[in-house]
């Protein structure tokens, strides 16, 4: 069946609407380790996804999926040891504040219990987010996406401008000033809404504002933030779906940009693909939580979610992936910014561990966003072999962010590939 | 590790309060088929878990899950054939309007999917729920939950009471008038909402009433309910995450109280255990929710969702399940109504296929529920190794919904044991 042919029957079966990657969308039927394959054999580097983050087709955690789905994978109202040393070992990798987890299946329910938690522990309304974010799908925690600069969705959700040294709110100021004034919006916000009727309950940010383009936060902000909220009486999400699990090199985000959260959210890359998240919190969040909501989730807290998290833990620790993250990525990272000068359109390189932002301008413009040629490249890198995407608040960052299994062949493969794709677009 | 030492275990690892079926808890550690075993060694037949709906450690689903983890399981913007089979198969098991597949991860975000697709397509906010329902755990689901009869949850929810005969809204009134009198609750509430600023979108219910108790519903409610909301330019929304998947010895629950629905929400039993649902409807409304939401879903609409719904819908059908549903239901349902009569506490015994429920009152009383001696059935069969549950609006109806593979001889082993524990509790 042509690509052409199978887009029309998945038009029908799924609805338009439902986005495809790429100009010409690619059809997988296989994946081992970073790698991909089309229909026709050829084979992708994945540069891309997190989901597979000890690699694709990966037969540890297939064999820990079969052995539980074919041993026992009921719901959670009866006892089972896995669930239970599985949620031990998520809260050992945080400081001593986190202490219970609650389960659910995706990050948006987990998103949503980080919202109840804050909700009611506080006995507040109010939460605020960034303008340029994204948590999830269902109708209230959907409500956070993009609501836009000092956006207003209702009387109990605020936006505040994401913290970034590149667009900095005030220009030319000194970091520490730029620090403060995004502080002082935060400030703003939480008055603003304990001046409302529902108070303010608290703050939910990814902790490396991956969704917002990656950007470099002021020193400090963070901390500084996390105190104005305390102070205030609220709580902090830390959502670590994207930021989270080795993907900066370090365990978590709120490493990279320095605070305590009061809520972890992990999602994404927890199962490998199954689908699995978790909200965790001190023992009194959650049990204040679980006292008022009677919280159930018929497929979460399951056998299968356990043996496949913890298969996917063992890899991680046994694999040595967050060092390799670290290493491969900085590495990555350098070998990008010794490329910067040759391409003006690069305004700025970001980014973590395997995890890097290529912010694309037009050249000679004062950092003009170009998402255009951001589209560009991950095309033609696409026609290479290599698996990226577009991303942030202002879609012209160039996405990479491949699975943890990521070796330095690929890392200089891709090197080659992106060098290629520059000279082929005559990109700056 | 004692039973109790592992709960004191959880309480710290997920929180108190987190719920456990039983006075005793089951510590369980293997199933087969209808059957699941404890730490100790005892067997249980299971009487109650409708999500292992092909039957607990089944090998054919845990094969075709491990195969696909082992070959390729990426998000969905990538083509991939399985997951366009798999909602073509879906939409096949439906009436002629139900077209296009909206998949996601669990029932709550299916019928979110479903409320934000009612909405979009009528541009209205009213969403009309029974007063004792339960469709998930978001904010925006969650609401729904038992919002008290005529209950009023803001300006966009409303609850009318649900359809019943055995504690009817007007008593001695004939079958036809007290259809009339719950379609007239209909009537008032739509026009309550379309009097507000929000209008009507839709009516959201369980098409058998499951969480409700399983009532016997006054003949062609359903008909004309759909007929009411779509003259008001509503839709209806059936929920069939309990009622659907041949639980009721047909494959929808629609069917059994006979009516068309514009939008078909599944969920539990979809995956066998694996976190799976979907949102069906005409491909105008998949189209126009796809339009105006962009939906993403990482975990949903996988080659791994696609292979193991697949895999389930293959033992469904290869098994002839619908037909066993059907059979065996309707025998245990007239084996335990040839008890009724030696029993003073079953007040009724009501469902269709394999989900029976049996209301428990206190004998001599006019109808009065006794949750306590439900609470008792429950524990006492558990006991003699028969997994129930109770459940409805009142608390006081034993739930009875083994896995679809359920046999002949499990029901006259569970009749040998319902027996037992009627005499033991000298119930009636």
């Amino acid at each position: 069946m042509s690509i052409n042919a199978l887009i029309e029957r998945r038009n029908n079966a799924l609805g338009t609407g439902a986005q495809l990657f790429y100009e010409q969308p690619l059809h997988l039927v296989r994946g081992d380790g970073v790698h991909l394959y089309d229909v026709d054999g050829k084979r992708y580097t994945d540069m891309y996804n997190n989901v597979p983050c000890v690699g694709h087709g990966n037969k540890v955690v297939a064999e820990a999926m079969a052995r539980q789905q074919g041993t026992l994978n009921v719901h959670s109202r009866y006892l089972h040891e896995g669930i239970i040393e599985y949620a031990e070992r998520l809260a050992a990798l945080h400081p001593a504040n986190i202490e219970s987890v609650v389960f659910s299946c995706s990050g948006t329910e987990a998103n949503e219990v980080a919202l109840r938690m804050a909700r009611i522990t506080t006995g507040k309304r109010g939460i605020i987010c960034t303008n340029g974010t994204y948590h999830g799908n269902s109708e209230t925690v959907g409500a956070m996406t993009r609501i836009g600069q000092n956006g207003n969705d209702g009387p109990d959700l605020r936006a505040i401008p994401f913290p970034e040294m590149y667009r900095p709110l005030i220009s030319g100021a000194s970091e520490a000033d730029l620090r403060d004034a995004y502080l002082n919006e935060l400030a703003r916000t939480i008055a603003s809404l304990e001046g409302g009727s529902g108070g303010f309950a608290g703050l939910i940010i990814c902790s490396i504002f991956a969704n917002e383009g990656l950007p470099n936060v002021p020193q400090g902000y963070m901390a500084k933030a996390v105190e104005m909220v305390h102070a205030a009486g609220g709580v902090v999400i830390s959502d670590e779906v994207q930021a989270g699990y080795c993907r900066t090199g370090h365990w978590w985000g709120y490493e990279v940009t320095d605070f305590v959260p009061d809520i972890v959210v992990t999602g994404k890359p927890m199962g490998n693909g199954l689908p699995l998240s978790a909200t965790a919190a001190s023992r009194d969040l959650v049990n204040k939580f679980r006292a008022d909501v009677r919280y159930f989730n018929t497929f979460a807290s399951s056998p299968l979610q356990a043996a496949v998290g913890m298969a996917v833990l063992d890899e991680i620790e046994g694999r040595q992936l967050q060092a390799n993250s670290a290493r491969i990525g900085s590495d990555m990272k350098q070998a990008l910014l010794a490329r910067q000068s040759d391409h003006a359109c690069i305004g700025d390189i970001r980014g973590e561990g395997l995890f890097i932002g290529l912010e694309i301008i037009k050249p000679g413009s004062d950092k003009s966003p170009d998402k255009s040629c951001a589209v560009d490249i991950c095309n033609v890198l696409k026609d290479y072999g290599f698996l990226t995407s577009n991303a942030g608040l202002l879609s012209n960052v160039v996405k990479i962010r491949p699975p943890l299994v990521f070796t330095d062949t690929d890392a200089a493969d891709f090197l080659v590939a992106f060098d290629t794709t520059m000279a082929k677009l005559n990109a700056g």
